[in-house]
């Protein structure tokens, strides 16, 4: 069965702390009547510090849709190929040995997709298939695994190279004064995340079941605008609240594969912020610890959209291992209100030469 | 095995002619030196008429990508249900029969994709799957179908639901005189598609085999430039040329299937242009008439980029059918430059109640 190996991360050199976030919002909201919402959504974001492709000064200016995209462009092609390496590396593969390639990114638009270039400047085959995602917001990493899952399942030994490259830095509107703007001005961060799902072998987690779930009339609860001046995140102030309904659904999940959501040995989930984590520990009946790669991840990162699965995935590899057989629920959250989740067990030996 | 059934296609009620196309030319490039290369490029296309989704004079208006993406959103939501209405009833399966949408589309860009927009409003289950693609371009007709073909073959029994909207038309540019630009004033048009891939019976292309190619180091061959005002399509000289090397692909994939490519019952291919037609004729070395379909689809509609291949497929059905184990190849080519191949055999019976 199909492994998630070890994934990738690497994260700019661009640190923006709490505080400076702040100080930011202080200077940019004075005298308006938000200040106040603003300053308490950043201040519970839980997120200690962010990383970002460019300077804060750089990046609180708006250079218009032509220059952010030649950014998002210029910065996709510098920071991806260390990252991609090191997922190969860490999976034991090689570039030619890779038959599909998932690219999910929803800050930025490319077409061709990166993947082509990837495949030129890499070494990766002209036959390797090209699966770019860019619609699924903070979800697509828990797609990306979902897909990649199902292509070694129809590909019988193929590994797919999962590559998410978020700069959500460069969707900040600085006109926008809205609710979903003046949290995300506080919740998220950049990041490059890879890795690879083994169709044999390797150690990491086996992928058993995926399943996707939309949450019936939520489709405008988180979405872009989208304008001369790019993305604008639009969030509703229901979505913290998803967790509640989401919880059935996780816990169905896991019994159609006779296993309990409330009670498995490892769990990799989207950290959309901290009351998505807090309700979703609180609906399960689980300790919130259970969480901590999520925490860590939010904590020192901020929310990284579709590499949040991947980097707390990496954590977990980090961590001591969990024993082999252990269980484990891997889940994406985003735009939709869409869940895309995945069970695996953990696996450290190949079943072609030890069996 | 998985089955391509009947696509549905509907093209907008704007028409217009390739004369009018020329009219438009002289005005819009009166006294220019690119006139005389703009009216040759329109002639050679060989498209008679286009259809597109607002009156041509508005068409020409750049209203800002604001209000382009707008428009792009209110003409997807207005023109799809229909066309995947009847490609549901094509295939004789409800919408909650289908376990995912592939729905592929380059000229607009919406999060969450219209997957979330469908399933509630066209009766989907919830954990129908999301497989949003827009940055294959016209491969993505072909990707479509070969992504659909490997999720059935995940999932056994699975129906997948694939739905092109591309709106060409909402992507012209009006101040720009390049050649990919010029070009592309007098080829591109609107439709819509949708067809099913079933997991089990059905009629239509029984899906063998698939796979991709990137021509090496074509990646800046077909591209967009993202700019303030939206995607700007660019285009080299070399594309009409690609079939010289990639005809010999297409042979490979068909003898690694036991096939001739020169020999095979059916062509669906994309109708990027008439050289990419009469090229691929050449180099194949069948009589161009074996591409029939995508000729009347060129000539009728323009290049509908993803859509073209489920319109000549709808073509095909349409036709005395193919008897039943006639061989068949499915192309779709787009940046990249990128092919998206598959081969498949017209089965008329459902194995399972017969064989």
């Amino acid at each position: 069965m199909p492994r998630l190996c070890k994934p990738a991360v690497q994260a700019p050199e661009n640190v923006i702390t709490m505080e400076e976030t702040l100080d930011f919002a202080q200077r940019v909201h004075q005298g308006k009547p938000q200040l106040p919402l603003a300053l308490r959504l950043i201040r519970n974001t839980g997120v200690q510090k962010r990383h970002i492709v460019q300077p804060i000064e750089k990046t609180l200016r708006h250079p218009g849709l032509t220059e952010r995209n030649r950014i998002y462009e210029a910065e996709s092609k510098k920071r991806t190929p260390a990252v991609v390496e090191e997922a190969l590396k860490n999976a034991g593969v090689a570039a030619r040995d890779v038959d599909a390639i998932i690219y999910v990114s929803c800050t930025g638009f490319l077409m061709p997709s990166l993947t082509a270039w990837l495949i030129n400047t890499m070494g990766f085959r002209p036959d390797t298939r090209q699966i770019p995602i860019a619609q699924l917001g903070c979800a697509a990493g828990g797609a990306a695994i979902n897909r990649a899952h199902d292509f070694c399942v129809a590909h019988p030994g193929s590994n797919v190279l999962i590559v998410s490259a978020e700069f959500c830095s460069l969707c900040y509107q600085p006109d926008m004064d809205d609710i979903g703007s003046l949290l995300s001005d506080g919740l998220f961060g950049d990041a490059v995340a890879a890795a690879v799902v083994r169709g044999n072998g390797g150690v990491g987690i086996e992928l058993e079941r995926n399943a996707s779930y939309l949450i019936p009339h939520t489709e405008d609860w988180i979405s872009y605008a989208v304008r001369d001046t790019g993305f604008h995140f639009q969030l509703d102030r229901r979505v913290p609240g998803t967790m509640e309904p989401l919880a059935p659904v996780l816990r169905e999940f896991a019994k159609d594969h006779s296993w309990d959501a409330g009670n498995l040995d490892f769990y990799i989930v989207h950290a959309g912020g901290p009351r998505i984590l807090d309700d979703l520990a609180k609906f399960l009946e689980v300790d919130r610890k259970v969480f901590r790669h999520s925490w860590s991840t939010l904590s020192e990162y901020g929310n990284i959209a579709s590499a949040v699965v991947l980097e707390a995935a990496r954590r977990l590899f980090e961590e001591d291992t969990p024993a082999p057989g252990a269980t484990g629920l891997i889940a994406g959250f985003g735009p939709g209100i869409t869940a895309e989740m995945g069970l695996g067990t953990w696996a450290e030996y190949d079943p072609q030469t030890i069996d």
